[in-house]
Protein backbone atom coordinates (compact mmCIF):
# COMPACT_ATOMS: atom_id res chain seq x y z
CA UNK A 1 0.00 0.00 0.00
CA UNK A 2 1.50 3.64 -0.48
CA UNK A 3 1.16 5.55 2.59
CA UNK A 4 0.71 8.98 0.90
CA UNK A 5 -3.24 7.59 0.19
CA UNK A 6 -4.89 7.57 2.94
CA UNK A 7 -6.60 4.33 4.10
CA UNK A 8 -9.94 3.78 4.41
CA UNK A 9 -11.79 0.67 6.12
CA UNK A 10 -14.79 -0.80 4.53
CA UNK A 11 -17.41 -2.86 5.92
CA UNK A 12 -21.38 -3.68 5.39
CA UNK A 13 -24.14 -5.84 7.11
CA UNK A 14 -24.78 -7.82 3.70
CA UNK A 15 -21.64 -9.31 3.28
CA UNK A 16 -18.18 -9.41 1.82
CA UNK A 17 -19.52 -10.65 -1.77
CA UNK A 18 -22.47 -7.89 -1.81
CA UNK A 19 -22.68 -5.57 -4.90
CA UNK A 20 -22.92 -2.69 -2.52
CA UNK A 21 -19.74 -2.80 -0.83
CA UNK A 22 -17.63 -4.15 -4.05
CA UNK A 23 -19.18 -0.79 -5.50
CA UNK A 24 -17.46 0.97 -2.69
CA UNK A 25 -14.00 -0.93 -3.66
CA UNK A 26 -14.35 0.20 -7.50
CA UNK A 27 -15.62 4.10 -6.36
CA UNK A 28 -12.77 4.38 -3.67
CA UNK A 29 -9.72 2.56 -4.98
CA UNK A 30 -8.59 4.59 -7.71
CA UNK A 31 -8.04 7.03 -4.88
CA UNK A 32 -7.10 6.01 -1.97
CA UNK A 33 -5.62 2.56 0.17
CA UNK A 34 -8.54 -0.03 0.81
CA UNK A 35 -8.93 -2.52 3.67
CA UNK A 36 -12.46 -4.56 3.63
CA UNK A 37 -13.01 -6.04 6.66
CA UNK A 38 -16.57 -7.36 6.01
CA UNK A 39 -18.50 -10.23 7.37
CA UNK A 40 -18.67 -13.51 5.45
CA UNK A 41 -22.45 -13.48 4.56
CA UNK A 42 -25.34 -11.69 5.17
CA UNK A 43 -25.46 -10.05 9.35
CA UNK A 44 -28.27 -8.13 7.92
CA UNK A 45 -30.18 -6.31 11.43
CA UNK A 46 -27.21 -6.80 13.60
CA UNK A 47 -27.05 -3.52 14.74
CA UNK A 48 -24.03 -3.06 16.97
CA UNK A 49 -24.64 -6.63 17.89
CA UNK A 50 -21.24 -8.17 18.79
CA UNK A 51 -20.13 -11.34 19.37
CA UNK A 52 -20.09 -12.37 23.25
CA UNK A 53 -20.03 -16.34 22.84
CA UNK A 54 -18.13 -17.51 20.09
CA UNK A 55 -14.54 -17.01 18.96
CA UNK A 56 -14.10 -15.72 15.78
CA UNK A 57 -11.39 -16.02 12.57
CA UNK A 58 -10.70 -13.84 9.36
CA UNK A 59 -9.02 -14.31 6.74
CA UNK A 60 -7.18 -12.79 3.56
CA UNK A 61 -9.06 -13.45 0.28
CA UNK A 62 -8.07 -10.90 -1.73
CA UNK A 63 -4.90 -8.49 -1.88
CA UNK A 64 -3.36 -6.12 -4.62
CA UNK A 65 -1.31 -3.45 -4.48
CA UNK A 66 -4.37 -0.85 -2.79
CA UNK A 67 -6.65 -3.15 -2.30
CA UNK A 68 -6.72 -5.68 0.59
CA UNK A 69 -9.99 -7.69 1.26
CA UNK A 70 -10.83 -10.00 4.28
CA UNK A 71 -13.75 -11.84 5.14
CA UNK A 72 -14.80 -12.43 8.93
CA UNK A 73 -17.05 -14.80 10.81
CA UNK A 74 -18.65 -12.07 13.35
CA UNK A 75 -20.41 -8.73 12.91
CA UNK A 76 -20.16 -5.67 11.33
CA UNK A 77 -19.21 -4.05 14.61
CA UNK A 78 -16.94 -7.10 15.43
CA UNK A 79 -14.96 -6.43 12.08
CA UNK A 80 -14.47 -2.65 12.91
CA UNK A 81 -12.98 -3.78 16.18
CA UNK A 82 -10.84 -6.50 14.85
CA UNK A 83 -9.30 -4.54 12.02
CA UNK A 84 -8.64 -1.68 13.96
CA UNK A 85 -7.07 -4.23 16.49
CA UNK A 86 -5.35 -6.38 14.12
CA UNK A 87 -3.77 -4.43 11.50
CA UNK A 88 -1.78 -1.63 13.67
CA UNK A 89 0.69 -0.88 10.90
CA UNK A 90 -1.52 1.72 9.86
CA UNK A 91 -4.92 3.53 11.55
CA UNK A 92 -7.51 3.85 8.93
CA UNK A 93 -8.37 7.82 8.61
CA UNK A 94 -12.03 6.86 7.79
CA UNK A 95 -14.30 4.21 8.08
CA UNK A 96 -16.92 3.32 5.35
CA UNK A 97 -19.62 1.41 5.72
CA UNK A 98 -22.21 -0.14 2.62
CA UNK A 99 -23.11 0.61 0.72
CA UNK A 100 -26.61 -1.37 2.24
CA UNK A 101 -28.82 -2.63 0.20
CA UNK A 102 -31.98 -1.10 1.60
CA UNK A 103 -32.10 2.27 3.19
CA UNK A 104 -31.20 3.01 6.83
CA UNK A 105 -33.68 6.20 7.19
CA UNK A 106 -35.38 6.88 10.77
CA UNK A 107 -35.55 4.26 13.47
CA UNK A 108 -34.26 1.86 10.97
CA UNK A 109 -30.95 3.08 12.31
CA UNK A 110 -31.49 1.33 15.33
CA UNK A 111 -31.99 -2.16 13.68
CA UNK A 112 -29.03 -1.71 10.98
CA UNK A 113 -25.71 -3.86 11.01
CA UNK A 114 -24.87 -1.14 8.66
CA UNK A 115 -25.11 1.99 10.76
CA UNK A 116 -23.67 -0.42 13.54
CA UNK A 117 -20.32 -0.61 12.10
CA UNK A 118 -20.14 3.34 11.69
CA UNK A 119 -21.40 3.72 15.58
CA UNK A 120 -18.18 1.28 16.15
CA UNK A 121 -16.07 3.25 14.64
CA UNK A 122 -17.49 6.64 15.43
CA UNK A 123 -16.43 5.31 18.86
CA UNK A 124 -13.09 4.07 18.23
CA UNK A 125 -12.61 8.13 17.18
CA UNK A 126 -12.34 7.34 13.50
CA UNK A 127 -14.47 9.73 11.42
CA UNK A 128 -16.99 6.71 10.12
CA UNK A 129 -19.97 7.45 7.17
CA UNK A 130 -22.97 4.61 6.30
CA UNK A 131 -24.06 4.46 2.63
CA UNK A 132 -27.45 3.05 2.40
CA UNK A 133 -29.33 2.50 -1.44
CA UNK A 134 -33.38 2.39 -1.03
CA UNK A 135 -32.99 -0.64 -3.29
CA UNK A 136 -33.06 -4.27 -1.53
CA UNK A 137 -32.27 -5.58 -4.79
CA UNK A 138 -29.07 -7.62 -4.57
CA UNK A 139 -27.80 -6.63 -7.91
CA UNK A 140 -29.36 -2.87 -7.15
CA UNK A 141 -28.19 -0.18 -9.72
CA UNK A 142 -25.58 1.67 -7.43
CA UNK A 143 -24.61 3.55 -10.17
CA UNK A 144 -26.12 6.96 -9.64
CA UNK A 145 -24.49 7.05 -6.23
CA UNK A 146 -20.51 7.35 -6.85
CA UNK A 147 -20.21 10.71 -7.27
CA UNK A 148 -21.79 11.59 -4.24
CA UNK A 149 -19.77 9.03 -2.67
CA UNK A 150 -16.44 10.18 -3.95
CA UNK A 151 -17.50 14.05 -2.85
CA UNK A 152 -18.92 13.26 0.93
CA UNK A 153 -15.82 11.07 1.44
CA UNK A 154 -13.04 13.75 0.26
CA UNK A 155 -14.87 16.05 2.18
CA UNK A 156 -14.92 14.26 5.34
CA UNK A 157 -11.22 13.70 5.01
CA UNK A 158 -10.51 17.20 4.56
CA UNK A 159 -12.35 18.25 7.20
CA UNK A 160 -13.03 15.21 9.76
CA UNK A 161 -16.59 15.03 11.66
CA UNK A 162 -16.78 16.77 15.32
CA UNK A 163 -16.14 14.02 18.26
CA UNK A 164 -18.82 11.61 18.54
CA UNK A 165 -21.00 12.42 15.35
CA UNK A 166 -21.01 10.02 12.22
CA UNK A 167 -22.92 10.13 9.18
CA UNK A 168 -25.76 8.18 7.35
CA UNK A 169 -26.20 8.59 3.83
CA UNK A 170 -29.00 7.16 2.30
CA UNK A 171 -30.01 7.47 -1.63
CA UNK A 172 -33.66 7.19 -3.43
CA UNK A 173 -33.52 4.03 -5.29
CA UNK A 174 -32.23 4.87 -8.95
CA UNK A 175 -35.44 5.69 -11.42
CA UNK A 176 -32.58 7.13 -13.69
CA UNK A 177 -33.09 10.77 -13.82
CA UNK A 178 -30.64 11.27 -11.25
CA UNK A 179 -31.16 12.89 -8.00
CA UNK A 180 -32.62 16.62 -7.04
CA UNK A 181 -29.67 17.29 -4.70
CA UNK A 182 -28.46 16.25 -1.39
CA UNK A 183 -30.03 17.58 1.90
CA UNK A 184 -28.67 17.85 5.37
CA UNK A 185 -31.54 16.12 7.72
CA UNK A 186 -32.81 15.03 11.44
CA UNK A 187 -33.66 11.01 11.51
CA UNK A 188 -37.06 11.14 11.03
CA UNK A 189 -39.99 9.69 13.30
CA UNK A 190 -41.63 6.57 12.19
CA UNK A 191 -43.00 3.05 13.41
CA UNK A 192 -42.83 -0.24 11.95
CA UNK A 193 -45.87 -2.32 12.01
CA UNK A 194 -47.85 -5.94 11.09
CA UNK A 195 -43.70 -7.46 11.77
CA UNK A 196 -45.52 -10.57 11.56
CA UNK A 197 -45.70 -13.37 9.14
CA UNK A 198 -47.06 -16.38 10.83
CA UNK A 199 -46.79 -20.02 9.13
CA UNK A 200 -46.99 -23.81 10.63
CA UNK A 201 -44.53 -26.34 10.30
CA UNK A 202 -45.96 -29.58 8.85
CA UNK A 203 -45.64 -31.12 12.39
CA UNK A 204 -48.10 -28.05 14.02
CA UNK A 205 -45.79 -25.68 15.27
CA UNK A 206 -46.79 -22.00 14.50
CA UNK A 207 -43.31 -20.12 13.73
CA UNK A 208 -42.74 -16.46 12.18
CA UNK A 209 -41.02 -14.34 10.03
CA UNK A 210 -40.11 -10.40 10.65
CA UNK A 211 -41.36 -8.47 7.80
CA UNK A 212 -43.04 -5.35 8.60
CA UNK A 213 -43.86 -2.14 7.02
CA UNK A 214 -42.56 1.38 7.83
CA UNK A 215 -44.56 4.25 8.44
CA UNK A 216 -43.53 7.50 8.20
CA UNK A 217 -45.15 9.18 11.29
CA UNK A 218 -44.59 12.44 10.59
CA UNK A 219 -45.07 12.54 6.74
CA UNK A 220 -45.33 16.51 6.15
CA UNK A 221 -41.92 17.63 8.26
CA UNK A 222 -39.67 18.53 4.95
CA UNK A 223 -36.83 17.98 7.41
CA UNK A 224 -36.49 14.34 8.43
CA UNK A 225 -34.20 12.04 5.95
CA UNK A 226 -37.68 9.78 5.08
CA UNK A 227 -39.40 12.58 3.31
CA UNK A 228 -35.86 13.30 1.86
CA UNK A 229 -35.94 9.92 0.31
CA UNK A 230 -39.41 9.95 -0.77
CA UNK A 231 -38.61 13.21 -2.77
CA UNK A 232 -35.40 12.07 -4.20
CA UNK A 233 -32.94 13.64 -2.50
CA UNK A 234 -30.10 12.42 -1.21
CA UNK A 235 -30.16 12.12 2.85
CA UNK A 236 -27.21 13.15 5.03
CA UNK A 237 -28.00 12.78 8.74
CA UNK A 238 -25.21 13.43 11.52
CA UNK A 239 -26.07 10.68 14.18
CA UNK A 240 -24.34 11.21 17.76
CA UNK A 241 -22.86 8.12 19.74
CA UNK A 242 -24.65 9.85 23.37
CA UNK A 243 -27.62 8.65 23.17
CA UNK A 244 -28.56 10.77 26.74
CA UNK A 245 -32.10 12.81 26.36
CA UNK A 246 -30.95 15.88 28.17
CA UNK A 247 -34.18 17.64 27.64
CA UNK A 248 -35.79 15.20 30.09
CA UNK A 249 -33.17 15.32 32.97
CA UNK A 250 -34.47 17.82 35.20
CA UNK A 251 -38.01 16.42 34.45
CA UNK A 252 -37.01 12.80 35.91
CA UNK A 253 -34.94 14.40 39.13
CA UNK A 254 -37.44 13.53 41.17
CA UNK A 255 -36.74 10.00 40.69
CA UNK A 256 -33.86 10.03 42.81
CA UNK A 257 -36.12 10.40 45.58
CA UNK A 258 -37.75 6.85 46.69
CA UNK B 1 -54.83 -12.35 34.49
CA UNK B 2 -56.74 -9.48 36.49
CA UNK B 3 -57.68 -6.39 34.63
CA UNK B 4 -57.57 -4.32 37.09
CA UNK B 5 -53.34 -4.61 37.58
CA UNK B 6 -50.97 -2.91 34.97
CA UNK B 7 -49.92 -5.64 33.03
CA UNK B 8 -45.68 -5.44 32.64
CA UNK B 9 -43.90 -7.04 29.50
CA UNK B 10 -41.01 -8.39 30.99
CA UNK B 11 -37.51 -9.37 28.80
CA UNK B 12 -33.89 -9.49 28.68
CA UNK B 13 -30.60 -10.77 27.15
CA UNK B 14 -29.34 -13.43 29.53
CA UNK B 15 -32.56 -15.56 28.76
CA UNK B 16 -35.42 -17.02 30.52
CA UNK B 17 -33.67 -18.99 33.18
CA UNK B 18 -31.22 -16.09 33.81
CA UNK B 19 -31.16 -15.04 37.45
CA UNK B 20 -32.07 -11.38 36.98
CA UNK B 21 -35.18 -11.90 35.10
CA UNK B 22 -36.75 -14.08 37.72
CA UNK B 23 -35.66 -11.56 39.98
CA UNK B 24 -38.22 -9.44 38.41
CA UNK B 25 -40.80 -12.01 38.39
CA UNK B 26 -40.35 -11.89 42.59
CA UNK B 27 -40.35 -8.23 42.87
CA UNK B 28 -42.83 -7.18 40.71
CA UNK B 29 -45.52 -10.59 40.27
CA UNK B 30 -47.33 -9.46 43.79
CA UNK B 31 -48.68 -6.08 42.52
CA UNK B 32 -48.83 -6.53 38.38
CA UNK B 33 -49.63 -8.50 35.78
CA UNK B 34 -46.60 -10.43 34.04
CA UNK B 35 -45.89 -11.21 30.70
CA UNK B 36 -42.24 -13.34 30.04
CA UNK B 37 -41.18 -13.43 27.09
CA UNK B 38 -37.45 -13.38 26.91
CA UNK B 39 -34.49 -15.45 24.34
CA UNK B 40 -34.59 -19.14 25.23
CA UNK B 41 -30.69 -18.74 26.03
CA UNK B 42 -27.87 -16.13 26.23
CA UNK B 43 -28.02 -12.98 24.03
CA UNK B 44 -26.00 -10.52 25.43
CA UNK B 45 -24.60 -8.19 23.35
CA UNK B 46 -27.31 -8.29 20.46
CA UNK B 47 -27.83 -4.63 20.83
CA UNK B 48 -31.07 -3.81 18.75
CA UNK B 49 -30.69 -6.55 16.66
CA UNK B 50 -33.32 -8.19 14.90
CA UNK B 51 -33.80 -11.86 13.11
CA UNK B 52 -33.63 -11.29 9.36
CA UNK B 53 -32.83 -14.18 8.28
CA UNK B 54 -34.17 -17.04 10.23
CA UNK B 55 -38.24 -18.30 11.36
CA UNK B 56 -38.65 -17.75 14.91
CA UNK B 57 -40.59 -19.53 17.30
CA UNK B 58 -41.81 -19.46 21.07
CA UNK B 59 -43.59 -21.45 23.22
CA UNK B 60 -45.25 -20.63 26.60
CA UNK B 61 -43.11 -22.54 29.27
CA UNK B 62 -45.53 -21.98 32.63
CA UNK B 63 -48.58 -20.29 33.94
CA UNK B 64 -49.88 -19.00 36.62
CA UNK B 65 -53.14 -16.66 37.58
CA UNK B 66 -50.97 -13.67 36.65
CA UNK B 67 -47.56 -14.82 35.72
CA UNK B 68 -47.36 -16.08 31.94
CA UNK B 69 -44.00 -17.33 31.01
CA UNK B 70 -42.77 -17.69 27.25
CA UNK B 71 -39.51 -18.65 25.62
CA UNK B 72 -38.53 -17.23 22.23
CA UNK B 73 -36.07 -18.12 19.97
CA UNK B 74 -35.27 -15.29 19.04
CA UNK B 75 -33.56 -11.56 20.34
CA UNK B 76 -34.60 -9.82 22.67
CA UNK B 77 -35.92 -6.80 20.18
CA UNK B 78 -37.36 -10.19 18.80
CA UNK B 79 -38.82 -10.72 22.16
CA UNK B 80 -40.74 -7.57 22.43
CA UNK B 81 -41.88 -7.45 18.70
CA UNK B 82 -43.37 -10.58 19.00
CA UNK B 83 -45.13 -10.38 22.12
CA UNK B 84 -46.53 -6.74 21.46
CA UNK B 85 -48.16 -7.95 18.00
CA UNK B 86 -49.35 -11.65 19.09
CA UNK B 87 -50.55 -11.10 22.71
CA UNK B 88 -53.19 -8.15 21.77
CA UNK B 89 -56.01 -9.33 24.33
CA UNK B 90 -53.78 -6.59 26.52
CA UNK B 91 -51.20 -4.03 25.83
CA UNK B 92 -48.70 -3.69 27.97
CA UNK B 93 -48.36 -0.97 30.45
CA UNK B 94 -45.02 -1.20 31.10
CA UNK B 95 -42.10 -2.71 29.68
CA UNK B 96 -39.01 -4.08 31.78
CA UNK B 97 -36.10 -5.30 30.69
CA UNK B 98 -33.48 -7.48 32.72
CA UNK B 99 -32.22 -7.36 35.46
CA UNK B 100 -29.02 -7.87 33.51
CA UNK B 101 -26.19 -9.67 34.53
CA UNK B 102 -23.19 -7.06 34.27
CA UNK B 103 -23.73 -3.28 33.79
CA UNK B 104 -24.72 -1.20 30.29
CA UNK B 105 -23.53 2.44 31.39
CA UNK B 106 -21.94 4.25 29.02
CA UNK B 107 -21.40 3.14 25.52
CA UNK B 108 -22.22 -0.45 26.49
CA UNK B 109 -25.34 1.14 26.06
CA UNK B 110 -25.20 0.81 22.22
CA UNK B 111 -23.97 -2.92 22.16
CA UNK B 112 -26.54 -4.24 24.74
CA UNK B 113 -29.40 -7.08 23.83
CA UNK B 114 -30.85 -5.65 27.35
CA UNK B 115 -31.19 -1.83 26.36
CA UNK B 116 -32.12 -3.29 23.14
CA UNK B 117 -35.56 -4.63 23.79
CA UNK B 118 -35.77 -1.41 25.45
CA UNK B 119 -35.39 0.72 22.48
CA UNK B 120 -37.39 -1.19 21.07
CA UNK B 121 -40.39 -0.96 23.92
CA UNK B 122 -39.49 2.68 23.28
CA UNK B 123 -40.25 3.17 19.60
CA UNK B 124 -43.29 1.21 20.13
CA UNK B 125 -44.84 3.66 22.14
CA UNK B 126 -44.95 1.90 25.46
CA UNK B 127 -43.31 2.99 28.29
CA UNK B 128 -39.50 1.02 29.26
CA UNK B 129 -36.65 0.65 31.75
CA UNK B 130 -33.66 -1.44 31.48
CA UNK B 131 -32.48 -2.36 34.81
CA UNK B 132 -28.53 -3.60 34.77
CA UNK B 133 -26.22 -4.93 37.80
CA UNK B 134 -22.86 -4.18 37.48
CA UNK B 135 -21.91 -7.94 38.54
CA UNK B 136 -21.58 -10.32 35.99
CA UNK B 137 -22.01 -13.63 38.29
CA UNK B 138 -24.64 -16.14 37.03
CA UNK B 139 -25.71 -16.21 40.77
CA UNK B 140 -24.96 -12.35 41.68
CA UNK B 141 -26.96 -10.90 44.80
CA UNK B 142 -29.67 -8.51 43.43
CA UNK B 143 -30.94 -8.12 46.73
CA UNK B 144 -30.28 -4.48 47.07
CA UNK B 145 -32.35 -3.37 43.76
CA UNK B 146 -35.35 -4.98 45.07
CA UNK B 147 -36.90 -1.44 46.63
CA UNK B 148 -35.22 0.54 43.91
CA UNK B 149 -36.72 -1.34 40.75
CA UNK B 150 -40.67 -1.54 42.97
CA UNK B 151 -40.23 1.99 43.21
CA UNK B 152 -39.17 3.44 39.69
CA UNK B 153 -41.78 0.84 38.21
CA UNK B 154 -44.44 2.51 40.03
CA UNK B 155 -42.99 5.88 39.58
CA UNK B 156 -43.02 5.40 35.54
CA UNK B 157 -46.46 3.86 36.02
CA UNK B 158 -48.03 6.72 37.60
CA UNK B 159 -46.20 9.82 35.59
CA UNK B 160 -45.30 7.95 32.29
CA UNK B 161 -42.55 8.63 30.46
CA UNK B 162 -41.65 11.35 27.58
CA UNK B 163 -42.32 9.84 24.03
CA UNK B 164 -39.68 8.49 22.59
CA UNK B 165 -37.38 8.63 25.98
CA UNK B 166 -36.63 5.02 27.77
CA UNK B 167 -34.91 4.68 31.07
CA UNK B 168 -31.28 2.89 31.49
CA UNK B 169 -31.05 1.91 35.29
CA UNK B 170 -27.53 0.70 36.74
CA UNK B 171 -27.11 -0.68 39.69
CA UNK B 172 -23.91 -0.73 41.51
CA UNK B 173 -22.53 -4.44 42.24
CA UNK B 174 -24.25 -5.08 45.94
CA UNK B 175 -21.25 -4.95 48.57
CA UNK B 176 -23.46 -5.65 51.35
CA UNK B 177 -23.72 -2.16 52.75
CA UNK B 178 -26.79 -0.22 50.80
CA UNK B 179 -26.39 2.07 47.98
CA UNK B 180 -25.75 5.73 48.83
CA UNK B 181 -28.93 6.94 46.66
CA UNK B 182 -30.10 7.09 43.17
CA UNK B 183 -28.61 9.62 40.48
CA UNK B 184 -30.41 10.89 37.77
CA UNK B 185 -27.08 11.33 35.33
CA UNK B 186 -26.31 11.46 31.28
CA UNK B 187 -24.33 8.82 29.84
CA UNK B 188 -21.02 8.84 30.45
CA UNK B 189 -18.02 8.84 27.54
CA UNK B 190 -15.92 6.11 27.51
CA UNK B 191 -13.94 3.10 25.63
CA UNK B 192 -14.01 -0.44 25.18
CA UNK B 193 -9.89 -0.99 24.56
CA UNK B 194 -7.19 -3.76 24.29
CA UNK B 195 -10.73 -5.97 22.67
CA UNK B 196 -9.21 -9.70 21.70
CA UNK B 197 -7.65 -12.36 22.90
CA UNK B 198 -6.11 -14.16 20.00
CA UNK B 199 -5.68 -18.03 19.98
CA UNK B 200 -4.51 -20.73 17.73
CA UNK B 201 -6.52 -23.72 16.46
CA UNK B 202 -4.86 -27.19 16.65
CA UNK B 203 -5.01 -27.03 12.99
CA UNK B 204 -3.53 -23.94 12.95
CA UNK B 205 -5.75 -20.87 12.51
CA UNK B 206 -5.73 -18.07 14.44
CA UNK B 207 -9.23 -17.25 16.28
CA UNK B 208 -9.97 -14.62 18.40
CA UNK B 209 -12.13 -14.20 21.47
CA UNK B 210 -13.76 -10.71 22.40
CA UNK B 211 -12.61 -9.61 25.56
CA UNK B 212 -12.00 -6.21 25.96
CA UNK B 213 -11.55 -3.34 29.38
CA UNK B 214 -13.67 -0.33 29.54
CA UNK B 215 -11.96 2.87 29.99
CA UNK B 216 -14.12 5.81 31.74
CA UNK B 217 -12.36 8.69 29.95
CA UNK B 218 -13.83 11.60 32.18
CA UNK B 219 -13.32 10.26 35.42
CA UNK B 220 -13.65 13.60 37.07
CA UNK B 221 -17.34 14.43 36.05
CA UNK B 222 -19.46 13.66 38.61
CA UNK B 223 -22.56 14.02 36.01
CA UNK B 224 -22.27 10.45 34.73
CA UNK B 225 -23.94 6.77 35.17
CA UNK B 226 -20.45 5.44 35.12
CA UNK B 227 -19.86 8.04 38.17
CA UNK B 228 -22.44 7.03 39.69
CA UNK B 229 -21.83 3.65 39.46
CA UNK B 230 -18.14 3.58 40.50
CA UNK B 231 -19.67 5.95 43.76
CA UNK B 232 -22.39 3.41 44.87
CA UNK B 233 -25.41 4.95 43.03
CA UNK B 234 -28.14 3.46 41.37
CA UNK B 235 -27.49 5.76 38.28
CA UNK B 236 -30.72 6.31 36.05
CA UNK B 237 -30.15 7.79 32.41
CA UNK B 238 -32.88 9.30 30.03
CA UNK B 239 -32.23 7.69 26.86
CA UNK B 240 -33.80 8.39 23.67
CA UNK B 241 -34.85 7.19 19.93
CA UNK B 242 -33.81 10.15 17.85
CA UNK B 243 -30.16 10.15 17.52
CA UNK B 244 -29.67 12.83 15.02
CA UNK B 245 -26.52 14.78 16.12
CA UNK B 246 -28.75 18.25 16.03
CA UNK B 247 -25.04 20.38 16.85
CA UNK B 248 -24.13 19.40 13.84
CA UNK B 249 -26.50 19.96 11.38
CA UNK B 250 -25.75 23.83 10.75
CA UNK B 251 -21.99 22.72 10.21
CA UNK B 252 -22.41 20.30 7.81
CA UNK B 253 -24.75 22.16 5.60
CA UNK B 254 -21.80 22.69 3.34
CA UNK B 255 -22.36 18.68 2.48
CA UNK B 256 -25.37 20.04 0.75
CA UNK B 257 -23.35 21.39 -2.39
CA UNK B 258 -21.33 18.67 -3.86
Amino acid sequence: MDNNRPLILLTNDDGVQAKGINELVKILSPSYDILVMAPNGARSGTACGITAHDPLWFKVISETANVKICECSGTPVDCVKLALEVFTARRPDLIVSGINHGDNASVSVHYSGTMGAVMEGCMKGVPSIGFSLADFDADADFSATANHVSEIVRKVLDTGLPQGVCLNVNFPQNKGMGYVGAKVCRMGQGAWTNEWYAAEHPKGQRYYWLVGKFTNIEPHMSDTDTWALENNYVAITPIQVDMTAYHVLDKIKHFEHL
